[in-house]
């Protein structure tokens, strides 16, 4: 495919093609800084090159070739929104959360100031007419789960139709049924956007491809606990950024390829980084593409990063959905149930996240934390005193950074990062 | 009652007895300044003056003599816990809702610095042992409605065990089931705790002593549509401020002599400012006692308040309980109804706030329209974009104030508000 029918595609998608120019300039440079800069690359970083490099291109012809067959986008913006039952519908599931602060002066004329970078970014996006993704989408999906969201999809609901779900705030049993008439809704709605049925068959196998995808990222994290550390946390998070806007068969032997790479580098004892280099766990609120900010502070800081505790992270990959189940019934309750166990900071309590917390950085031999929350991001603000008094408890060191998608605090974050580091060592 | 055992009262409920001097000083102070200052008060006035004056003494006596019978007290920061079961129960309601900005320092260890101040204030007051009534409380209820109130819980359950009931976010019906369950779930707890049995009569009279007392609230909130207004917006912000902690009986009667006393004054034109005096609504976050401070810029500028938008205001009496069932199925359904009426911010979509801004502006013959929200409040300061829209569309003014309880921003909020009032001249 080449640069001019790509530049046809984005016209088409009525993007501000000048606007977009500008914005996959910043985008390149800042991917080659933070990401070409390292040393000992796997070789399967290709793949994750390749991806970046054609994430408004080649991913998003194929989003409109699937679109010229028939098949649906579905934009979602949040974890909590079945992929199962989307792939069930032959439909096209892709994340639209945005890490980058174009488009933030716009987004301020519809929600507040006091809102977290996230928001403003696929605001912003949307309003300066930079994203392809939220342009391909047939149907976008909010939920309810923090203040900050869902407001602002009410808001966004005036500019590009928006889907909403009710996440519940609680575990009872009562939230849990609410949760489940959810997911019936959500079903029924994707069934009528793409006109499919969604049989026990095409169920099991949206059910069976999901898994798939997050024993690959599950098999990712795990090879992460060897020391050396056998790939860098950027690569790491971007594999996590990457499992959400890529076809989930192609990225699921891709990362199982690069699992295979990671064992025999790991067999061999070698690393990104020197044996005994301070490991940190990342853990807080979602990175979404290209916010690398923090991953290249702590990576420059003479660390290494060998987790993310998050929703573009282990938050997304820890549980499987039940596979035993044959029956739709039993098939949407195990739905249900693997989804009630995300740990986000918006359910109260939410002392699973703790101890998940504190069992991932041990067992990725973590010499400490780094706990990250966006500017006014309630939730995960909180949740940060709370993960602090919890890994203190057991002995780990916390750093609890609150930062946004501006680049003005960057030599501030590399002196805390690095006085962090300092006493790890 | 004497000074002296008001003091022992305080000591036994475990008071700082000097911080708790030095906060009433300062509340004696300001309520003289912005309330004994006024020209033209009513009679009725005394009986706020006075109730104000013993909040912290023979209210408090009350509580405790309550308690001494075997009565227990329930404590709430939000008008979802259903008043009418609590009464049934044969307990005491108050509201725990906090409007100073004492034991901010405090707060700020259990809750981030991106909270607003009401939360800091209920959370900074019990941790500066300053507020006799979270003392004197036997079951704290708290929400999941806004983040901040939602994660502020968690932290202050661990020094005051606290109760939290699921507000739904949605007016779906599996979100009425969700709520519905919540309701009988807190009969149940309020139940066990007063060792009482809600009987269909308990409840009936529950609903019927709550409907008067909100009767009362909706027929001051009419008379006010007069002009020149009978009353000034700080007294009637009081009387809203009072309802959540007086007696509900004694506070009825007091009401509607209050009533009375307009209905007098209105028939021979007199009002607490001369006729076409700007008329305003406030609308917005709730002003818990002692936050007088946007009403008092607001009627020095030359304005009067005729209606308060807000939870303390007409978002808690505009709507009644149905009093025709008689069974406890009936009257339960008749409770959770009611509830789900509230055009709480919280809600997604919350259109009706939109609708009932609108009628209540133009009932009251408000000549503008001042939205007013605590910093940090993410719900209200996305809708007051939404209301300024719609109010715009009706050709009705709208001023849009963030603040907090500090009062650093007097005089700038005085100059922002009078060039607004000067607008609708
Ligand atoms: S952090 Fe919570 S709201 Fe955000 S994507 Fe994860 S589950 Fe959804
Ligand atoms: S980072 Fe926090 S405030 Fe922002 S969307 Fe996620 S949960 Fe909401
Ligand atoms: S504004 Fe909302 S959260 Fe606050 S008291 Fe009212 S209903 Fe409750
Ligand atoms: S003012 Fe807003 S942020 Fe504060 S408690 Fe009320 S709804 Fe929550």
């Amino acid at each position: 495919m080449t640069e001019s029918s790509h530049r046809e595609m984005w016209e088409k998608l009525d993007l501000d093609l000048d606007a977009h120019d500008a914005l996959l300039e910043v985008l390149g440079k800042f991917y080659g800084d933070i990401y070409m800069s390292q040393q000992n690359r796997l070789q399967g970083a290709e793949y994750l090159d390749f991806v970046l490099s054609e994430v408004h291109g080649l991913r998003i012809k194929e989003l409109q070739d699937a679109k010229a067959e028939g098949r649906k986008v579905v934009g979602t913006f949040c974890v909590f929104v079945p992929e199962e039952i989307t792939l069930a519908a032959d439909a096209v599931h892709v994340g639209l959360c945005a890490g980058a602060d174009a488009g933030t002066d716009l987004a301020e004329q519809l929600v507040p100031r006091n809102t977290c970078a996230l928001i403003k970014s696929f605001i912003g996006f949307k309003m300066a007419k930079l994203c392809p993704y939220t342009e391909s989408c047939d149907m976008i999906v909010g939920e309810t789960t923090c203040d900050g969201k869902k407001k602002a999809y009410e808001a966004f609901n005036e500019i590009a139709p928006t889907y909403i779900m009710e996440v519940p705030q609680t575990k009872t049993e009562a939230a849990r049924a609410l949760w489940k008439s959810e997911v019936l809704r959500y079903l029924a709605e994707v069934e009528k956007l793409t006109g499919k049925t969604i049989t026990p068959e095409r169920l099991k196998q949206g059910i069976k491809t999901t898994n798939a995808k997050r024993r690959a990222l599950q098999r990712l994290t795990s090879l992460r606990a060897a020391d050396p550390a056998p790939i860098s946390g950027r690569d790491a998070l971007l594999v996590n950024q990457i499992s959400f806007y890529d076809e989930p068969i192609r990225f699921t032997a891709k990362i199982n390829e690069l699992c295979d790479e990671l064992e025999k580098r790991i067999a061999a004892k070698g690393g990104i980084a020197p044996a005994k280099t301070p490991r940190l766990l990342l853990s807080g609120c979602p990175m979404a593409v290209p916010n690398w900010k923090l991953p290249y502070v702590i990576e420059s800081s003479g660390a290494v990063i060998v987790g993310e505790e998050s929703c573009i992270g282990t938050r997304n990959s820890r549980d499987l959905v039940d596979e035993s189940g044959e029956t739709m019934d039993e098939m949407i309750d195990a739905i249900v149930d693997r989804y009630m166990k995300i740990d986000c900071a918006c359910f109260t309590p939410n002392t699973e996240r703790q101890e998940n917390v504190t069992e991932l950085a041990k067992r990725m031999n973590a010499d400490g934390v780094i706990h990250y929350s966006l500017l006014f991001c309630q939730p995960y603000t909180h949740e940060a005193l709370k993960v602090d008094k919890t890994l203190q408890a057991e002995g780990i060191p916390m750093l609890s950074i609150e930062t946004d998608y501006s680049m003005e605090d960057v030599e501030q974050l590399k002196t805390r990062v690095e006085a962090f580091v300092e006493t790890l060592a």
